[in-house]
């Protein structure tokens, strides 16, 4: 085994909140090591969904991460929610003028490796976390295998736990790999990519009697859509014009435009929140702490909303060796991770019909919908939600 | 048995909803009959809660059935949502300018018999119905038995059921007692009424680990307060140390003033909507139709809905004979019913722990107050349909 590694930071994670936390971390003279046991390619080119609240957008560009959001991005200024075969827009420009950006993740991830390389900051593709100790002292570290299959050891002053849903990091932050609060949902999410130009240009949500069908963009000849599904499903069960039978019966009332399928996958609904977030000198972010069930769009936003209470927190303490930030942070982080979770879970049962629902729940579902699209107010607090509350601590000074 | 009555309207059930579209319909000179199995003295003693929405009070008035409700009634500006010890309060009058009223249902009840009576209406307590007859005739009959326990037959153009949640003339409609869509909820509420000066000028919902409490009012001397409860609680079984023990844990933060209590009673929540409203010449109303938990104070103000409307529709075919809004009664109540139907169990589950929650829900239903009460679109969300939405129809010129 060679030296330890010395750094500020070690992040464990190379996916938007590890690599932005660096990023943000190396402007203010910060410097850390993110390690990731996936490669470059394997990171940059796992497709993933995307959409990015105003605050990120704003903190992806002002940060100078990158500016290739508003480029190659699509601004959408509202979503459609459609029931009973009709359309209703929330306007989100109209109601808290304010707007989202579709631009999936692996760009983000793209545009954070370049940065961060550009940058010199050093990170570690195929460097494997095995274990984190010592975080209650004032030098935890890191130990795994790196790319070559050799051990390694990080020393740092921080330890910041970015690495996804199976964290490693979690267990000493937590005591387990497992603790914290979940829920299972009774259904998922069959996902397609095709081949086929935009039937609509903002994303449609829309209940059916069918089931939940989510209608959403990639590029200009590449749409992705979703359907209710059991979790259970197989994928390749379904042909090609099952699947498209499917998708317009549950958006009756507008037509898709239908293409080749070249991609299909089964995302399950989970929702998870650690124990704790925060134990020493350790801390956990992004889906490390939380994952949310995909239909409020909230997952990565959720983890850039950590990063930046996370950066302040250290910026605070290389500062002033002030820990006030960093004992807080959990707490604040709690706040509207706990929020989030609240809309992703609202969403998500307005909008699908669970296996056991009665006639009952499905016209109580029904009067909900109404409602909201009905209210100026209602339909202003799902945007405010949707395309994000105020970032805490962004933009600084 | 004696020759039938003949009457354009037939009403059974002489609670607000019967006795408000009575005194609607002989303010245009259509006369009616109503019949109530309970004596006056039953109806008026038996005590309800009441709020009462800005449109019923608006009704109340300008339809001359009475305004003991501005003299004798509270006005009340907002109520308080309280949770992890703190008090939120919701301000009806800055969010959407309107208010409610603390006004006991006995006392509508009271203020209507009395202007029926005045106004020589015919009201027949004591009469029980049996059976609702020939709905899809130009001629319904209701039979039954009167107060000296002799049959009776009345012959209308129309028969309205505001019998109820038992309702008798729901068969006639739907095909059966129990037609219609349910939900049964794991809890009730445990009501008391004690002697004691308020505690509070406005209603407190307060969502605590304990369980739910609302602390209401009835006078400067007599306080209304409930505890959520398991649906087979002995009211006895509480001693009145216990009880007041209770509400002083699940209001935390705030202190309640005790007082002797002198009535028990366990409220079950149960959400109902009959499958149908309307068949031929035989409409349902008020609990008849539906009937919602208590938790968001719909359920009187959701049958004045109904008389708003029924009132128009039999207005309008006894001026021209159309039967326009006859045929469109079900649906516009049910838009409304729905929606009221949403709303009712949405303060309820977010109010209510279930005996099955999770911490996860627990936590997820704190983000939820706490997103609500951040929000002035939430606040301003729930504070409309509270206050109550525009009652279609009324006040008409």
């Amino acid at each position: 085994m060679t030296a330890p590694l010395r750094t500020r930071v070690a992040i464990v994670g190379a996916g938007p909140a590890g690599l932005l936390l660096s990023h943000l971390l190396h402007r203010d003279g910060i410097d850390s090591i993110v390690i990731d046991s996936r490669s470059r390619d394997e990171i940059e080119s796992t497709i993933r969904a995307g959409i990015l609240e105003q605050g990120t957008v704003e903190l992806l560009t002002e940060s100078g991460a990158s500016d290739r959001v508003l480029v190659d991005g699509h601004r959408h200024d509202g979503i459609e929610l459609r029931f009973e075969g009709e359309g209703h827009r929330i306007d989100f420009a109209e109601l808290v003028g304010r707007a989202v950006w579709l631009y999936p993740q692996h760009e983000v991830l793209k545009d954070l490796v370049a940065r961060r390389l550009g940058d010199r900051g050093d990170l570690r593709f195929g460097w494997t976390a095995t274990e984190v100790l010592d975080a209650e002292s004032d030098s935890p570290r890191v130990v795994g295998t790196d790319a070559a299959g050799e051990p390694f050891e990080i020393v740092a002053d921080f330890v910041v736990g970015a690495d996804g849903s199976r964290s490693v990091t979690r267990t000493a932050v937590t005591g387990s790999m497992t603790g914290g609060y979940f829920r299972e949902y009774p259904f998922a999410w069959f996902g397609i990519l095709c081949e086929a130009p935009p039937s609509a240009p903002e994303l449609i949500y829309s209940a059916s009697d069918e089931g939940f069908a989510l209608i959403s963009q990639r590029s200009a000849t590449v749409q992705r859509m979703y359907l209710q599904c059991d979790p259970e499903l197989d994928p390749a069960s379904m042909s090609d014009a099952e699947i498209w039978d499917q998708l317009q019966r549950r958006v009756r009332g507008t037509e898709l435009i239908e293409g080749p399928i070249f991609q299909r996958d089964v995302l399950r609904f989970r929702s998870f929140v650690a124990h704790e977030l925060h134990r020493g000198n350790v801390f956990l972010m992004g889906d490390a702490a939380h994952t949310v069930p995909p239909t409020g769009a909230k997952g990565m936003n959720l983890a850039v909303a950590d990063v930046v209470l996370l950066h302040a927190a250290l910026r605070e303490h290389a500062a002033s060796g002030s820990r006030t930030l960093i004992d807080s942070y959990a707490s604040t982080a709690s706040d509207r991770i706990w929020r989030a979770q609240h809309f992703s879970w609202w969403m998500t049962s307005m909008l699908h019909a669970a296996p056991d629902a009665t006639e009952f729940d499905r016209r109580r579902r029904l009067g909900e919908l109404e409602s909201v699209v009905r209210s100026r107010a209602g339909s202003t607090y799902l945007a405010e939600a949707y395309t994000g509350w105020p970032l805490a601590g962004w933009p600084q000074a």
